[in-house]
């Protein structure tokens, strides 16, 4: 096992803490501990606001996990590493996983699964390996949020919950390869694997859901039709490949049934992009019997609870899920930026406003209002 | 278009006629018309009862369909054929199929779906053609189910609704080849292509379940848990090769719980084969994540909703239906009798008991107390 000689130090820098559930961010002094083993520190360059961050922000179900630092699509260098840790070293350029890869559980050796039961979703606001925090103000723990909390100048991360990248990769662009543009890619290339000529169906044209239609685009999806109730961004959904636009409020009927009219009775493939379980349902209405196949992507901020009518599924539909598009996450983000690298993938098209840490409160009132696309941000130097 | 030249007139037999919803069937005289264009008459063989046809002579969600004859997966001998048949003669065997195949709607020219748009599954009580029955008792329309309705000596269906079958396959046994363990081993091979090696979970162990047991078993599978109430099914259970039997009354836990502890987190695939929206939760619990397949085959009686947490998708589950195991009715069920002829099915071994037409309200008896497989109703010779 590989020792550092020089032990890293308790550093203390400049964080947006969330003090309370949905309350303006405050930025503070926090200190964050060495990388323990297996562990980096991570200097962040970068990080896109996701609406799971939003969401999470938002939520009222976990008071016990504030203080919290938010944000998990980001771009970083490695500042130092703890014991134990021989695939990382200071200076290198990585990107954050919010959800971990171990290379060594059940799902992790298989090629099928991307769930790792090590390092998977973390929930309880702190690290895997021991349950506590690498964040505190003035002693007091500070909880992180999906192990990665990068609204911090520094972070801690699991070494699996990292991912070494081509330095020649724009951190402050490529950020959103950790996440959202990922997540959409994948669930249309790795999870509904698009066939050439078929129609798609995309509910929600966020990051998400235009990434979704990237990747049907690249696919060569005959028929792209993105479902959105801002008609503002159709200018963007076209130019990311949605061929019909379509405003539900535009419609007397529901929508499921202008999307069978356009679609020949039904898409082949349908995307739930916007955090809505009701919309699960829709979209399932949305696909055409026999082999239409329904992904879902949304994180739901209420309602978990998915419902579908049994008669859906008789009829041959299928309902799938994933994280991360399916991606393996430490695996399979590399070869994404490269596709990025040779221009055969679009990332910056996504970022709709960049922003220093110290105006964070304003990104997530702009998420709120819905008036942005990806808004990056960035550290100080 | 091919004309008979002795036109088929009303034929006067038996049927056993549901009056109302859930009260004992009544042997009645019933007149049988004529088949109409593209249609067939069928002098009944062998008709099994299927949970379907319980599950509808029990519902008191349709009264306006009664009086009515129930049946869907039968077999017999044409007797006669309509205007424009030319796929059919008299004489020849065939098997009824309880949702159609035209052969030129989207789903019957795709690869991929089999739930035709020309003759799916009729729920209206009425021919597909011209949406009247050709049952009637002294003139008064009786209801068809599905349109075969075969607990019948004659019945008409629609000629895309049987499938010519080879005449040395006995019509008493191959009768099952038309629903149920059809729908089983469809389940295992075409919806679920179950790999080798793989591990199963299958809930409910009647005729389906020990269907795709079998189809399971076929395909090499290396564990196949039964989950089931009934716990004297255990013994045909493992001759349809279940591995380990599981009577959910024995645990005091969830029985996903036990099930996840057998497979190492999680079965590959389960399948839920009772008829109960809420087990098909509990399968999609009890699969693996990241690649966890549930197939949905039972059809509930009560409680059509469907429900799941939305983490159980996010964790990379699918959800999947389909309709008679995703065979196309009669371009693939020909195959499974060749296969039965070969003896690399077992068929015979699902009919637990067999009992003339007029002893019909008993099979239903059995069903209720959950004391048969399938029970092969005969006609008179």
């Amino acid at each position: 096992m590989a020792t550092s000689t020089a032990q890293p130090q308790v550093i203390t820098c400049k964080a947006a803490v969330a003090w309370r559930a949905g309350e303006a961010m405050v930025m503070e002094e926090v200190e964050v501990s060495p990388p323990q083993p297996m562990e980096i520190r991570i200097k962040v360059v970068a990080t896109a606001l996701c609406r799971s961050d939003f969401n999470a922000w938002l939520s009222q179900a976990t008071p016990h996990l504030f203080p919290r630092i938010f944000g998990h699509e980001a771009s970083g260098i490695v500042e130092s590493v703890g014991e134990g840790v021989t695939e990382f070293k200071k200076g290198d350029h990585v990107l954050t996983l919010f959800t971990g890869e171990c290379m060594s559980c059940k799902q992790c050796t298989s090629e099928k699964g991307n769930i790792c039961q090590v390092l998977g979703l973390e929930r309880k606001g702190v690290m895997h390996s021991d349950q506590k925090t690498r964040f505190s103000i003035k002693g007091k723990p500070v909880y992180h949020y999906c192990a990665v909390s990068s609204f911090s100048e520094y972070t801690v991360v699991h070494s699996g919950c990292a991912v070494k990248v081509d330095s020649k990769a724009p951190l402050e662009k490529i950020c959103l390869l950790s996440c959202g543009v990922a997540t959409g890619l994948g669930a249309a290339w790795k999870v509904a694997d698009i066939s050439k000529g078929s129609t798609v169906v995309i509910f929600g044209l966020g990051t998400l859901g235009l990434s979704v239609a990237q990747g049907a685009k690249i696919r060569g999806a005959s028929r792209i039709v993105g479902v959105e109730t801002n008609s503002e961004k159709s200018v963007k959904a076209k130019a990311f490949g949605v061929t019909d636009f379509i405003n539900p409020n535009d419609y007397d009927e529901p929508i499921q049934q202008v999307v069978k009219r356009i679609t020949d009775g039904g898409a082949d493939y349908s995307f739930e992009c916007v955090g809505e379980t009701a919309v699960i349902n829709t979209a399932l209405q949305s696909c055409c019997d026999g082999w239409g196949l329904t992904v879902t992507l949304g994180v739901p901020k209420s309602n978990p609870e998915v419902k579908a009518h049994f008669s859906t599924f008789l009829s041959g539909k299928t309902l799938k899920g994933s994280m991360l598009g399916g991606w393996k996450p430490k695996s399979d983000i590399p070869s994404l930026i490269q596709m990025y690298l040779n221009q055969e993938i679009q990332v910056d098209e996504y970022i709709s406003h960049n922003m220093p840490l110290e105006d964070i409160n304003q990104a997530f009132d702009l998420m709120k209002e819905g008036g942005c696309l990806r808004c990056v941000i960035h550290m100080p130097e």
